[in-house]
């Protein structure tokens, strides 16, 4: 039985106030609630439908809580419009370590992105390209925002997130000699400069780009030049767009 | 000042039928309405405060009816949660012709593409990338839906776009030996294959991929490969995602 406080519960976690002091996030869905019950992440409650619980018997030894409901009782918890056959509450993540030392793959970092479509297409993204960690701003949306969430379609298990100062972080890359990556109208052909196996891609904000003080970290300013022939060219791509050229250009070579 | 009956079509142009039976469409926003001012399209009515006016001169030689509003007055309006200083009806354009037999330069089709932010991401690709027609299946949402125009940032603009029988124009493709591409999960390599200067980009639907009746005439089937190493990998890549990375692997070589 769904207790009103659970209810509560659940729908705080589409606040960060509410993530925060609980330390858990929501996933809904039966394609996102699978792809969690795969993943190592530690599930609080599942609630869910009796159907659901049969086609999942492995459920019982992976949850702590399960809830049976109906879909009506679903519905009035879920924060979809059309919510599906279960809902997980989930444990945040400690932050995995990162050692800058042995960085030897690619990262991507967020300079301030708001949107919450973006920076769950953008883990996927990473997700597609074997890139395991994803540092984020202090200002970029939080990764467990639901919308986040349904939008990363599963990669929220598979890559490894982190909100951090991102200044302080690049400053430790550059005392490392790290290679740091960001797309400028001013930047380079990224179809023909040499592109390195490991480094860091800034990728900036929806209106503005990569901001003053992360610009200043950057050793490789990239472009991904347009084919345009109109008179009025296009100003730009979308964030999420430029993240996938950008991954596709180094991975493919 | 700005009629109850103008308001309501402001707002009939939400829906298909709205838009059917005017012939008209809705941009919003200063910057959309600054790229129809600068495009060819006409704008039969533009409903702006006085002070956006003043900052464009150029208006009065180029719209049939202007309407001063205040900024409350536009909100009734508006359709968006933050509408700015200005929206405009413009009127839908004739489609273009299009000539199979002289195609000597990249289409993309799309085969039932649901979601309006998708389809305006792409139309924002094939602009950047140059690519002049988008080929829109009768299923797939309609392009002046406001949803898809404010997402193509004014690609709306710049691109050819159509909704046709997408079986007939592939017959119609076939016929002239045109070139079909598109992703499947068994296809080749796109980064290795061969591919062509001119051809028609298939890009199918969120859920399901391309269709069967469409696939019957691809001819060049290919596969973004995932660079994941994880145990679970990721399923697929958002379709304009996909069509980013194909585009750019297109028009790079």
């Amino acid at each position: 039985m769904l207790s009103k406080n659970k209810i509560k519960l659940i729908q705080s976690l589409n606040r960060k106030k509410g993530r925060d002091e609980s330390g858990l996030f929501l996933v809904e869905g039966n394609k996102m609630v699978e792809e969690a019950l795969r993943s190592d992440f530690i599930i609080d409650t599942l609630v869910c439908t009796p159907g659901f619980l049969d086609l999942h018997p492995q459920i019982r030894l992976k949850v702590s809580e399960i809830i049976e409901a109906d879909s009506e009782t679903i519905q009035k918890a879920s924060l979809l419009q059309n919510p599906q056959d279960s809902l997980a509450l989930i444990r945040q993540p400690l932050d995995s370590k990162f050692d800058m030392n042995t960085l030897n793959d690619l990262v991507l970092a967020l300079d301030f992105i708001q949107d919450p479509g973006n920076l769950g297409t953008i883990l996927r993204i990473a997700d597609w390209f074997g890139i395991r960690t994803v540092i984020c701003s202090e200002n970029t949306v939080d990764v467990f925002n639901p919308k986040v969430i349904q939008a990363s379609m599963g990669a929220i298990f598979r890559v490894n997130t982190r909100h951090t100062n991102l200044e302080s972080f690049l400053s430790d890359a550059t005392e490392n000699q790290i290679p740091v990556f960001g797309t400028f109208l001013e930047g380079k052909d990224i179809y023909k400069e040499k592109l390195h196996r490991n480094g860091i891609i800034i990728l900036g904000n929806e209106g503005n780009g990569i901001s003053d003080a992360v610009t200043k970290f950057v050793t490789h300013k990239l472009f991904i030049p347009s084919f345009s022939l109109a008179e009025n060219k296009p100003e730009s791509l979308n964030v999420a767009i430029a993240a996938a050229i950008c991954c596709s250009e180094f991975r493919r070579r």
